[in-house]
């Protein structure tokens, strides 16, 4: 068998999306964040890559999808670097060896170095968590299947606004053929290869 | 005639390619700092909006490309993020209202926010300068023309290694429709539309 390398993704786990009663708050993101943790810790002790990919917006909000032009200037500004709003939430901060990477649409791949620098350094395995389903998580496994990773998306660990957003969006996931498994499951077969 | 709408991308003029004696210096681009200057303050007389288009790499050479990597890594980092050599020179430096972006490769489309910001603003026309001519100019302004914008090139607000390679370089680029042409042709050709 060819050998695997396996490389974590998380997506959006900053304090404006995480946090509750944050402007751009997805209501399940917060309860992920000690299985994203675990998660995390899981790859460090391995010395698998890991990369935090996460939002950033202009404040003139030049830069933000169309859609969300209009609440962003109305309501207030969000995901703006530099403010605490912007920051990885406390607990899933990267520490040295970790990879942040900035993405300014839906999918981390749209965009960004990601591929690239998966590339490089020979990745096979995807692991993807983070927030939230619909959007950013789903976007980003649809491309990384059209790149050729395996991916697995730990359930768990990724989040929505309703557990039946969620549940729709998982059913459709599996259906091009990625693992969408638990934490306990991912590293079961993790440590049996 | 439909209206025109003008945008200024200035690539890479940063210390660590323009300061002589820097880690990467493109020997022709110190002595156009002065005019890009002048171009620069066009713009901002006009309130046309300017994309100042950086280089960034991070340490371990992750995302640098594969054809520097060995050198990046064995002759001392160069335009990482945080150091001096990263910052745009000092004449140069954006003021509020312009927009700094960072791009991974030569290109100053390829996986950056630049084609969605132009976009959203309406920009029909993108005058382009900066260094350097066979790499970082000349790939961006040929995806500029295959996006369908027209080009403007200021030959003395664009460098290279020697007037000999920028030369040639403008003869290919001018061959694909683009207007090589100099700062005051420029600025005397704006003023009569």
């Amino acid at each position: 068998m060819a050998e695997r390398k396996y490389a974590l993704v998380i997506v959006d786990m900053q304090n404006d999306f995480v946090l509750p009663g944050s402007p751009a708050c997805v209501a399940g993101a917060y309860g992920t964040v000690p299985s994203i943790k675990r998660l995390l810790d899981f790859f460090r002790l391995n010395k698998s890559p890991v990369f935090h990919v996460v939002r950033e917006y202009r404040p003139d909000g030049s830069d933000i999808e169309m859609n969300r032009l209009e609440g962003f200037l109305r309501k207030g500004r969000y995901l703006v670097p530099g403010t605490k709003g912007c920051e990885i939430v406390e607990p899933l901060r990267p520490v040295e060896g970790e990879y942040r990477l900035v993405k300014n649409r839906y999918s981390c791949f749209m965009n960004t170095e990601l591929e690239f620098m998966l590339r490089r350094i020979g990745v096979t395995h995807l692991v993807v968590c983070g927030t939230q389903y619909p959007n950013c998580i789903r976007a980003t496994i649809f491309d990384a299947v059209c790149h050729g990773y395996h991916v697995i998306n730990i359930t768990d660990a990724t989040s929505a606004q309703t557990p039946e957003i969620a549940q729709a969006n998982i059913v459709d996931i599996r259906n091009i053929g990625v693992d969408c498994i638990s934490l306990d499951e991912f590293i079961h077969a993790f440590n049996k290869n």
